[in-house]
């Protein structure tokens, strides 16, 4: 059967073994989209010329979130992150785009840590806006790229799709 | 401009005020899907039955992330969960369906302890499996259903596509 | 000798029972001050007009540490939080004054939390804007007003002071 | 304008790349003080020697804080500390002074430890007294040394004032 | 099958729903013992009088961990603790006895909040003394006592074995 | 009089310093055992080939508990773990041994990683069958073996035992 590292041959969950890897500059870039009623992202977006903006405390949610990811992940490694970026694009009149990107120097990459940062500021848009949309959903949250260890450079097929 | 009540009318940002609302029962049902290679939904479905079960992992991440769901959240009152309960469903050959109910007797709704859940759940997939399928994809995560406080009774149009 | 609730009579730390109070609504406002250099007060002034509010952020650290409470000061009860609100007010041309409002319906005072919402908000300003001012001070951080509970309430003699 | 590096040029917080920056070792000085009523001072000197010492427990839970830095200052890097050391001073008979040295081997100072090390003393000493002393008051919380990194030594003016 | 009522009849894993339990005056008592030399013991004992006390230590772990049960316990409640209280005895020359008393006003039981006090308790013991005493040893944790909730009252047979 | 190096010599508790320690490979085992009613264990173990599996539950928070460590144990480094492994052996037909390695590359040991480790699965458990065996035990929680670091191998007299 193909292996799935977190189990080891009897089946039994496991935190894998990364001490024998060496420590390597890890990037990982995932994403996602919220879906919304067009005058919702109108909402966001005149918010953010005048007053309470949505965007800026879903990245907050986000950057603090990824720093939570071995609390929440339960095989995650908790790892020392260097850096956590997160931007928005306005894709079209319904839809914001998320982009995390995280760095570290560690022994085991990073995804999950730009995925969780990627969740938890969707979750964050929906939490703001659920009042007025509570229909929103949160689509599309995948990996983009990820460089830096064994398995090497990772970059996902019709990245712009 | 149409209000959101997690701001006040300077825009800024607070915990809303739920100490006047009445306690009542609460529930929540969010859903979302993770998206896969058949060969992947394979793999997990074929360790069910073995050894090594992603989903029953997934599940507690799922449990245990709902009891977080404050944390991550910045303006989410933290609240007393009385329940949660995380299923899966095969939807076809590269599509797992997760639902998450959550309930509580509380001032506030359990929408955002629910739809954390889910991608909880999700991500924890993700986590699992990613060595062999990193394109996965989490989608279609929002909420299907919520009863109690005085917003009353949601039910997402269309809720069985 | 006087004693100290958070002792038992052998000097033993304990949680103290509040099990036998009544819940009531309490109600607890606690502020304190960030003495910075008048140009770092004008450029976090400057920026809230512009990009990248300093206080806005902090108001966010403010309000997620109040749901922390209970993980920091050792004997607090952990409470389910009703309502948190933080104020900014200059107070002149190198002081920002922070004001942190909380309530809950619970069988022990929120005083604890809303000094923890000051400090953190305070904290934050601070590694906000570290690089540019490092003398920055946080002083005065005290409780103003508190209300509910046996104790009844309380109000800081020369409030304005 | 003055560039403050927690925002990048739109104005976006984010959590800054230090990757590229040397491990060096950190170490951070920090204080503050606990003004409060001659009679509370005497009672938790008079406590020390015999049960229940505050100030041994505002120690522990100023050690704890310190690993929680990052949990609760958004923008903070997860950080291994090597060492926190908290002591306290009594000034003056109604002042107790703070100290807090935190050190890492690290790629960014350790400042925001030591602050949030001072401050989580400073509330559990309130907490302590709180039933004798309302009006209690935490203040001069600042930086007092740094050393290591790229902007090397920092030693506050004044430092004995 | 015996049923267990964590799991669901199909054998996932679920928070179960107590949201129809009344809430009632909860108390649960745990005990255990930490088995060590004689001379390590003595040192706590010598300690305790002079300087730097380990069960103080051990107590306030106890009561902070009592706070985290439900992140530590996957299918846990979070509860509103009422109090914790954290004794030890000195059972002979080479043996302490950790005995956690907690209580809530609850929908469940405080049984977990109560054990996980006594481990952590145990542990700090351990971590404080551990370089000098490697080969201490944590056992007998157990549930000594239990009242309110439907099930009723629980007294352990020969409590005082 | 023995020195604890978590107290300086004023008695004073404090996080150790270990910046001057080499980094080294560090391994810990722990083990513990809970000790339940024969058909206690006979429910877990048929349980384990059906479904509800309490012992990969308890695997799962001994994971997780392992991360969490230094914010139970006070004076407890926070570390990068680099692997944690639990297994489950039946000793006889009441005795569950619970068996946790740890290891890190680290300035310090993780002697109380693995100690948690046990304990959190020991409680975890006592959560899942405490409904049918109120008077289960969880005793022996020690440790076996630990590796790396100065004072070098150390191993438990009469491991088998």
């Amino acid at each position: 059967m193909v292996e799935l590292p977190h189990f080891d041959s009897d089946g039994h969950a496991r935190m894998v073994d990364v001490g024998a890897k060496p420590i390597t500059h890890r990037v990982a870039v995932a994403s996602g989209i919220v879906k919304m009623q067009p005058r919702t992202l109108k909402l966001i977006q005149d918010r953010q010329i005048q007053k309470g903006d949505v965007l800026e405390l879903a990245r907050i949610a986000g950057v603090m979130a990824t720093k939570r990811t071995s609390d929440l992940i339960p095989l995650c490694h908790p790892l020392r992150i260097d850096s956590v970026d997160i931007e928005f694009q306005i894709e079209d009149d319904q839809t914001i785009k998320i982009v995390a990107s995280v760095s570290a120097n560690e022994r085991t990459g990073v995804e999950m840590e730009a995925m969780t940062a990627v969740t938890a500021a969707g979750l964050t848009i929906y939490d703001m806006c659920k009042s007025v949309d509570r229909a929103m959903q949160i689509s599309d949250v995948r990996l983009d790229e990820k460089s830096g260890g064994k398995s090497g450079q990772f970059r996902r097929n019709g990245l712009q799709s």
